[in-house]
């Protein structure tokens, strides 16, 4: 296949490269130095430096390719998403975007194109396994839990964004949503905060985050289903500090006459403290747990930073996700047309041990257990 | 006496209010707001609005005066002690200014004046106590634990500043000095972190500050001095992960294409949070702790927000000592001219029990115990 990886980022040139082990691959970004990062890797991948907020110019761009895979930044991916399905292409993205993607299900129908979004680790894996179960039994509850830290603690925040900070600012002051007894419970963000302990990581701490995003609508035979982020110990308790004190507010104060907003000055020097160096190492843990009537069905994730490949944990947990998406419909394995969020993928029960496979192969593996209560 | 306050902000109105009782008193200040809220609680004392960075003014206005007492910002207060020894009036002065007072000490001399500075509660009290037993017994080790704390604590500071809190930030920046086995030591701000347990407060913790000034140079006979502040547990964590982060630097970081230094935007935040209620309760703790060759001696002062008054612990334990040294001059007790930090009247071993006698009358009490090694 043909295939153009819009965005070149860390996520966006994992992607490049798995994808290029077996297709042709051109990837697009606004940035020359993410492209000649690319090429340095693997320079069979082509590269084209492009404005990609000009959404009128996907029709055009794209139209010799077979697939589209999608890694922009959140605030544009949705129109970006559009434009591509616009462009009657099939399309995988792991971005993570305000609008629902569900919106954009008529019109891929109508272009006869599989659209599969919110494809990456969280939100992604947890949704397919979700609604792999959810298809074959009664789930009483499903819980995920998941961060993505750097392996060296450093005081204070002990913390690294493996993604783009503001949308982590932005997860810690969301309102929280999830499922308890078939109803939509709001919480405040960053709410619910307890100790867990993790195998050969140590005891983090769980929170509240707004991460179900499609699931609180798709999955209506789920009564309880929960979303928890996991930080290091210690995190949590000083982002609360920083709201009490206002310094997470978009209320603009006076600072030596000039009108500031608190969140635009503390998210500078607060992404300045979780900048990821390119070669420090991270891991994604992740865990899922299923109830049913009968039993308890855990996954279990730990990933770490490949130091071989430069390659982070996160870009692996998120990107290899989206390329066995990409595998999966190419393979014809999922044939439905349709914009879909993976946890209505996942319903087809062939999809997930599919993509469990193509993961392990690069090494992510989920260790599923089940235990009779 | 005439006596002159200078400044009637919280300590320099509990002291007016004092001194009222037996003297003819006028207080100064900036603010006619500051005057007007003296006035309603004694409108026997006269008030004058004026501008007392005007320094070549302080000898006229204070001509008819017998005794001046300083309660000023610490920017301005080295000045303003200097106006009125040039006036040759005799002065009682509890602002903390950057400067040496001792510089002061021959013009007090050839002005015929006595000035005592640092005549609050901390620095104050304990130099006082530190130059009554060193002028009597071989002292080994002191050690002064003091901390400013609102009763209720709220999350996440936990703190309220009973006096400016910019000067709080200062002391929380600036390295602190020690004197350990007779040499000057110096240590990063905040360092020496340690619990401490007071009775009927709970447990605070305790570290270093820049708090000795004079003390590290006129008492080379003590081989160990200490000063340590308290806050409630967790409050110096958050002023560390502050640190850590630059929130509390001076160099401008570009927000919105303006410069902002980070401790201009972070004081303002933090002021807002740290606003004591002018009824809130608050307390003062003291520990002093002297070690001879063959005892201990503690001194333990634990004292209220007196709501019946509305003064604040930190006026009534600053003023009060202030006001106490008036007397210790005016009953002529204290005789010497010149300028004089606390440790150096307390070498005159009747001082300190006048002080102790002046303050326990206003229910400020030093409990003092004794124990053999």
């Amino acid at each position: 296949m043909q295939i153009a990886v819009l965005g070149a980022g860390m996520v966006g040139r994992t992607m490049a490269l798995d994808l290029a082990t077996s297709h042709a691959v051109t990837s697009f970004d606004a940035s020359a130095d993410n492209l000649a990062l690319l090429q340095t890797k693997n320079n069979n991948i082509k590269i084209q430096q492009a404005n990609l907020t000009d959404y009128s110019s996907y029709q055009a761009f794209l139209n010799h390719f077979d697939f589209v895979v999608c890694a922009l930044p959140g605030f544009m991916s949705f129109k970006a998403l559009q434009a591509i399905i616009n462009a009657g292409k099939n399309v995988v993205d792991i971005s993570f975007f305000a609008e629902d993607g569900l919106q954009l299900d008529a019109l891929a129908k109508q272009k006869n194109v599989t659209a599969i979004f919110d494809c990456g680790v969280a939100p992604g894996m947890g949704n397919f396994i979700l609604g792999h179960h959810a298809a074959q039994q009664k789930i009483h509850s499903f819980e995920c839990m998941v961060g993505g830290l750097p392996k060296v603690r450093q005081f204070p925040f002990q913390y690294k964004a493996p993604f783009s900070p503001i949308d982590v600012l932005e997860e810690y002051t969301r309102p929280a949503r999830y499922i308890e007894n078939g109803q939509i419970v709001t919480k405040p963000a960053l709410s619910d905060v307890a100790y867990e302990y993790f195998e050969g990581i140590g005891t983090l701490e769980s929170f509240n985050t707004d991460g179900l995003r499609s699931i609180l609508y798709t999955m209506p035979q789920v009564p309880n289903i929960k979303e928890k982020t996991l930080r290091y110990p210690g995190h949590i308790n000083l982002i609360q500090a920083l709201i009490a004190t206002n310094f997470l507010s978009t209320e603009p104060i006076n600072i030596n006459g000039t009108a500031i907003k608190p969140i635009d000055f503390t998210s500078q020097l607060l992404f300045k403290n979780w900048q990821l160096g390119p070669t420090e190492p991270e891991f994604t843990v992740m865990k899922i747990v299923l109830q049913t009537e009968t039993e308890i069905i855990e996954y279990h994730l730990y990933d770490e930073y490949d130091a071989t490949t430069q390659t982070s944990s996160m870009s692996r947990t998120t990107g290899y996700t989206a390329t066995a998406a990409v595998a999966l419909v190419n393979n014809q394995i999922f044939t439905q047309k349709g914009a879909f969020p993976p946890e209505l993928v996942g319903q087809q029960t062939n999809t997930l041990p599919f993509i469990m496979d193509y993961l392990a192969k690069r090494n992510v593996v989920y260790c599923k257990t089940q235990r009779t209560l």
